[in-house]
């Protein structure tokens, strides 16, 4: 006894979501099979009462993420600006200062020379064909060497080393080690900029939402009623001409083509039958996902706003490297965001949570004062813990990866399509990445099905 | 209904069936599940024919290997020397040379620079420390560049970087971007040298097994009898305090622990029930398996011996890059072997076999001359297709892996011990290790049992 549908989705993040709801605008039966008893993949709030929302997961949108602003309109999904008012903090070579704008109150040649390298970047991330990066002009020696590697032949100085360091944990969730220069050249290029991926105005922390990003999955799955099939983690997917059947914890599902919206690592772990070829496995094992223990302190008040600061901080000593105001939109109650972020995370991801917890309330301590020592309330959410994610912000490509393997990432193979943030050309890694994905895969699945009909 | 046991063991390849003697002999019962119809793992022969066999997977034995010279050994497995008389063919700039020895007569600027670049290298793993690489002294440097990064800087002709990609192709069946400098660091270490790495006479590929390298993990799964349990893929491991129970496609197996004797990225596809921490998750996301198609084509006799040629060859243009005779003692009939390693296997894998033989016989009749055009047989094994393997020689460590993640590599968890080729620590990746690695596993869960017993 098999449930039919003409177009079986594998995972209800926003990208699968994306992908079923545009199926179904098109005319065509979807299942969307979701491993978890929630749907949102990285998406995940939290309540604090008085319908007060935070995201554990994704939480922002920023200017060009037009796919994002359109879903979140079409949901009436309400957006307000990342609280940026005051001063920065900054913890620097063990001193706490304050600074007002972007550019923090650290020595001028530091400063200097980490912008020289931000333009080196920007200016290579223009050469990359984003669509197929290993067509890029030279994309075989800048794929051969990683991001530590670039960072020691293009700054001078250690601060700078240093600035964007934090800032590759900021945005991968992982070290310059473990990326690939191409694949910091592709990803800058495909949001538009380096300031554009590490910008809160202007950038892509600039807005929140008012009952947080995942309210967005929930809305959709809420329209796509009993298409969204929950606790069905996919065991095997058996795939032909035309006929594709999913087997699941909640039974067999058949339709004519699938489309599997999850982590390329997650999507390796999938059994296929036949077997997918070898070019595509390889791949899978290729694409780590970051890693990232997002936490969160509550307090009666945002008390630093006050006092003048933003929130908005960078320490060179850690755990967190970076920090943010997350309060709702009325301030009540405040709360700071702070990130574990790459070896931050891998290290204190294997500490007891209370020694966790000591660590990163001390560091809110150092940047906000001695109140923040004391929240009413702190919880965090480590994405490498869970086994349907195994890892956050985003998968991405070491050296050699996108050179190699690079062809496998998107192309479908037989009846079975690819969706998900990590295969976004635009907005790589983010939801309006995931968004694309799945019109994507969509629209390709749309095509193959009218053929077939025609 | 389940089956019980001591020990359940993942895996028939050389590691789980070391390990299942090992705790057998130990007086313990144990039980090895195999995904496959055959047992071997990376290790399989094919007949040619009136008692001959080549091994279309590893094949060779090296000195200072002891631990499978002993197996061999017990096992009543004989050996012979890989052919190695006359002289050696080399393809360099267009050219087809022979020569004599180890060196090649190509421009002796470049010999002296490969030779020097070799000689960095062995001062350098002399530092490693090899249980935990991740203490090297100054192993984050290390570890953060590719090795392709490191021969940009520490070579100065092309051709020095030509031949030492050869050779990172021929050992991981990877790119030198692929693999950080620590891990080339660490394997050479692992091997005692670079020359055992490389070498044929004195190295890795000095000796053959008369019936195969297959034969070994043949003759140990016929000494386990019905313990070894074919076709029995594993879907999920429920582990607790002095239980697991392992689900297979042969039914439930219940024990006290469990030793899982696969590559890390296979290991990463099991459920585990508790879910895995994310750290040892994480580092199964992060150990790729390099990417070889072995080839061989068959000949009545061996030409090329008669005409002085050793079969030891080497190619800058590929897409072989090294090959080998590989005949039966005896000489009957004739074996070429060559190997498409790293991104010629990638490329070369996904073209029509019919194109791919071609390329493959050209490359043997530029080096052997015409009459290895015409061969009686041909045949070859793309590993990264076979989907308990997915791919060979080994997992091999990009940039970040080993000092984020190492300790996570061999450590057990709860009931949980890894065994496998990528665990050992002399001879990572070759069966020597492989069998180390199963040793070692198998004396852990003894103690931890002796223990719990008093």
């Amino acid at each position: 006894m098999s449930t039919e549908a003409d177009v079986l989705v594998v995972g209800a993040g926003l990208a699968g979501l994306s992908a079923a709801t545009h199926l179904r605008g098109a005319g065509l039966e979807v299942k969307v099979l979701e491993a978890r008893e929630r749907v949102g993949g990285r998406l995940l709030r939290r309540s604090l009462g008085d319908g007060h929302w935070v995201d554990v997961g994704g939480q922002w949108m920023g200017p060009t993420q037009t796919r994002l602003a359109a879903l979140a309109q079409e949901l009436g999904a309400e957006s307000f600006p990342t609280y940026a008012h005051g001063e920065n903090a900054i913890e620097w070579k063990g001193k706490v200062k304050r600074y007002r704008g972007d550019i923090p109150r650290i020595s001028p040649a530091v400063l200097l020379d980490t912008l020289q390298a931000q333009r080196r970047i920007e200016r290579l991330a223009k050469q990359v064909v984003l669509e197929e990066p290993w067509q890029t002009p030279g994309a075989r020696e800048l794929d051969s060497q990683t991001f530590w590697s670039w960072l020691q032949a293009n700054t001078r100085t250690r601060g700078a080393r240093t600035l964007l360091e934090i800032a590759v944990e900021a945005v991968w969730a992982a070290e310059p080690a473990d990326v690939s220069l191409l694949h910091v050249l592709f990803y800058t290029a495909s949001a538009g900029g380096f300031e554009q991926l590490i910008g809160t105005s202007g950038g892509a922390q600039q807005d929140r939402f008012v009952e947080g990003a995942a309210a967005l999955p929930l809305e959709l799955a809420a329209r796509l009623g009993d298409d969204v099939v929950l606790q069905a983690p996919v065991r095997e997917i058996v795939h032909a001409r035309d006929r594709v059947e999913i087997l699941t914890a909640q039974g067999s599902f058949v339709g004519r083509r699938a489309i599997v919206a999850i982590p390329p690592t997650l999507a390796g772990r999938i059994v296929y039958d036949p077997p997918l070829p070898g070019f595509r496995d390889q791949l899978t094992q290729r694409i780590a996902q970051g890693t990232v223990i997002k936490c969160m302190a509550v307090y009666e008040e945002p008390f630093w706003r006050a006092e003048g600061l933003s929130g908005q901080g960078l320490s060179d000593r850690g755990p967190l490297r970076v920090t943010f105001d997350n309060s709702p939109p009325d301030g009540r109650p405040g709360v700071l965001l702070g990130f574990l972020e790459g070896d931050q995370a891998r290290r204190l991801g294997r500490v007891d949570a209370g020694e966790r917890r000591a660590a990163v309330i001390d560091c809110f301590a150092r940047l906000y004062g001695p109140r923040a020592a004391t929240p009413q309330d702190y919880f965090e959410q480590a994405w490498a813990e869970e086994p349907f994610s195994r890892g956050c912000y985003v998968g991405f490509l070491g050296p050699g990866v996108w050179t190699s393997f690079g062809p496998a990432l998107r192309a479908p193979i037989g009846t079975i399509h690819w969706a998900g943030a990590e295969t976004a050309v635009r907005w790589n890694g983010y939801m309006d990445g995931a968004i694309e994905s799945g019109h994507t895969a969509a629209e390709a699945v749309i095509a193959e099905l009218g053929l077939n009909i025609n």
